[in-house]
């Protein structure tokens, strides 16, 4: 039951203390199970950039839905994905898995082949809405791994991509930002949601059983 | 460490056992995973579909990119979305939640509003963009909880979704198909990446640091 107890603890912080850090043993954690999440095809499009300069910090306020937690919270994960996906970009996880595996180079061509010839067919657009999806797997896992540490956190999507990827200079990494976390300790006094009770639609609505 | 200790065991299993079903209580625990699920604003929206009939698998199995393992997996969870938000679906989930927390209603209607004036506007597709990637949230999970449990699983993009939708009368139930998520227990012998070491991008290229 430890994962659906770290569920049920967890909620969405609104207020930092900005006081307090969290460690980077943790952070490394926290990044890790992103790191792990399941990906389609296993290509792991994106990357996950950790801001913990307050400098930088405070210019990715710029737009944010709730910028003081931006600048209390102890660390900002930013998930960026690949802007699109490219032979070169295939090949080099295919080659490095199958060396890493020990097989032959060239052991999952045709199914590569395939894979080129639908993502490259598709515009850059496509490509991208295909590669956002999945980094919300890795959020997902980053907010339950930050949940089994007692560390605090909120998955953001309120801020504007354009002034984060313009600030971290991401399309010189080919990488376009698609969610945040924020990741600290909660000011709990002035963290409004902390009291309220958590809600959920009720498991006879959100589950359709065919028997 | 247990989540990440989870992480780094399960694998997209390629091979099920026909003989060995999954507990109810087993799958009610990975469902319970997706429930609790953050999502954007609350607002979950999705429902997560489990077909456990032989005769149903057997219709699904068409397009599947992995025919046998819809046959022969224990459980196939449909991750489906709302076709589109829309004002009826959002104040449902709030007055909802404002109920449930005691609160009078309307106090989150400023929100909300501010919820409708966006989602409205935009078109379906885009409504379902948004809602798509919140189900890999979801997903994400689902496969955790799984794997905590030592049920086996694989996260499906690789299906035909027209079908999955028709088969289901998805349409009716203002839902389309998002991912599925096969469940059950390996065919050892037979899955072919059980024995292959996990591969995953080297920390040093996933993780970017701004100190």
């Amino acid at each position: 039951m430890a994962l659906l107890e770290d569920l049920n603890r967890r909620h969405a912080v609104k207020a930092y203390d900005a006081t307090k850090k969290v460690s980077k043993e943790d952070i490394d954690k926290i990044v890790e199970a992103a790191r792990l999440a399941p990906t389609s095809s296993g290509l792991q499009p994106f990357q996950v950039l950790v801001v913990e300069n307050q400098e930088l910090k405070e210019k990715l306020v710029k737009g944010a839905l709730n910028p003081e937690c931006m600048r209390d919270c102890s660390h900002v994960l930013i998930f960026a994905g690949w802007d699109r996906y490219t032979a070169e970009r295939i090949d080099k996880v295919y080659d490095y898995t199958t060396a890493e595996r020990g097989l032959p180079q060239g052991r999952f061509n045709s199914y590569t082949d395939m894979l080129k010839k639908i993502y490259l067919a598709q515009p850059a657009e496509e490509n991208f809405a295909h590669i956002a999806r999945q980094t919300y797997i890795a959020l997902g896992l980053s907010l339950a791994q930050a949940a089994e540490l007692k560390v605090d956190s909120t998955p953001v999507e309120g801020f504007d991509n354009r002034v984060v990827d313009e600030i971290l200079a991401l399309d010189k990494l080919g990488l376009k930002s698609v969610s945040l976390m924020y990741v600290g300790y909660a000011d709990t006094p002035n963290d409004w949601i902390a009291p309220m009770k958590k809600v959920r639609t009720p498991k006879a609505e959100f589950v359709l059983d065919f028997k």
